[in-house]
């Protein structure tokens, strides 16, 4: 950030996202006050230890006082009760943005709760890693990735601009889309293949002790990707799942079918149309390389 | 290699894993003959090109005559065709072995072709990556990875430990197993994982056209590590799966069991059900950062 583009910065939730966050403010706008909010004692400990916030309480409506920016970064089960303890104390002009993976869940429990007066921008940032907790953030986490903001019909121009402005200081690539075409997208893009991942070491876990461990020894021909996908977040996937629920289940059903249709070519010894499946699939892979995201 | 373990070595197939494999050869023993055998004559071309083979030659029966190692590494397809062509012209004393991903129908299809004085050493290195061709090879290819091999019972343990040695010497760590059981084993970390990714890209490939630009834009978020998998050479895996059809559907059978169960908890939004299931996960990958693996 070449100039400080807020004064303070209330971060209800402190985790990956939320303290990579800290960092890139910490790093681009040293003058910009950085208030951490979180439920638990040791994580609180963590943020103080780690020097990444000015202040730090479990309160929400103490750390949205005077902030000119709230940024939720908690699990999407908390958002409810969070806003409903902050709201009252958000100053009036303040833009409330989220970091959440589903967004038109957020936009109808939260949108509600505030004042007209008061910016609301919802947000997701399309980072991550299988890490968990305010130790596993770094600044570079958001580099070269897309942040995708759902601001509803209405929001204030200038809001939506300075929450670009943040991301884009953080090295994202900032746009802006419907929050139901933003929840189909990421349904296909990220919630389907967690769910997935998730489903298939969960069968690995399940198998008789003696081909596990082997399981677990020559897990580098493909299973091992999914046991890192696997290792993410817990509560956050169960949040995302529940939150972006008729999506999910709209694509979990279509990739059934398909699956299905794999099982019985196999079955059938249909080799023909075997290649023709599995050569196809280059294409998208050759896409997503030309669009820079490999 | 200290010494030249072989004289002369005649690969039959010069992909990703037979050109590595030359690679190496060429690197840690100069002294060996190195006989590249490929069905077009633009891999072979490549191959001179390249300058990882002594001679180079579409026919197996002029490829394997002298050689005292013989490793096919054609897709599985081919082994029969293949294994029918250079057995007559195979010296009485030659070691045969395989990099195939799929051992019980290798033994079924292979073993009775050759004569009796001839040692017959199955094996499986478990490398590689989403690229194919002998441009895409790398001597390093094998380093640090599992090599499973399969030698039926009353197999020349002199032939099993010079097959050892030559993986040893390309870096992978050896062990040997029954085949069927790698079959088991394999289904689960690789066969399976690469079923679900090319069935997930697949899925996306059929959506509306304005979605499925979207889902290649933002595939950072879990998505594109199913396409890097789904980018696989199609013959090599449409051979696999028909070669290793049983454990392969019998661990799709568990998966979509799985899958079903999940679906379930989701569509009844059974919060704590999800999130004990996807802590649970997390404990694999902890085993396989341990067996170091990851």
């Amino acid at each position: 950030m070449s100039e400080k583009l807020f004064d303070r910065v209330a971060l209800i939730g402190i985790g990956l996202i939320g303290s990579s966050l800290a960092r890139v403010l910490r790093r681009d706008s040293p003058e910009t006050a950085i208030v951490a909010c979180a439920r638990r004692a040791e994580t609180l400990a963590a943020v103080r230890r780690l020097e990444i916030a000015d202040e730090t309480t479990d309160d929400p409506a103490i750390a949205v006082a005077g902030a000119d920016l709230v940024v939720i970064a908690t699990p999407l089960s908390a958002y409810a009760e969070v806003g409903r303890r902050f709201v009252p104390a958000l100053r009036a002009d303040a833009i409330v943005t989220d970091v959440g993976s589903v967004k038109e869940a957020v936009i109808r429990e939260l949108g509600p709760l505030l004042p007209a007066s008061v910016h609301f921008v919802p947000g997701h940032p399309v980072a991550g890693t299988e890490h968990s907790g305010p130790e596993a953030g770094f600044a570079e986490l958001f580099h070269d990735r897309w942040c995708i903001l759902t601001p509803p019909p209405g929001t204030s121009p200038a809001a939506v601009a300075k929450v670009t402005q943040l991301w884009e200081s953080a090295g994202m690539r900032v746009t802006a889309m419907a929050a139901d075409h933003h929840d189909k997208v990421l349904a296909m893009t990220s919630h389907l293949p967690h769910l997935i991942a998730y489903t298939i070491v969960g069968t690995a876990t399940d198998l008789a002790d003696d081909l596990r461990s082997e399981v677990i020894a020559f897990s580098a021909g493909g299973f091992r990707d999914f046991t890192r996908i696997a290792a993410s977040d817990p509560v956050m996937w169960r949040d995302i799942f529940l939150a972006n629920r008729e999506a999910v289940l709209e694509i979990l059903q279509r990739f059934s079918e398909d699956l299905t249709a794999l099982q019985r070519a196999i079955r059938r010894g249909e080799a023909d149309r075997l290649e023709a499946l599995f050569a196809q699939t280059r294409a998208i892979r050759r896409s997503i390389i030309e669009a820079k995201q490999a």
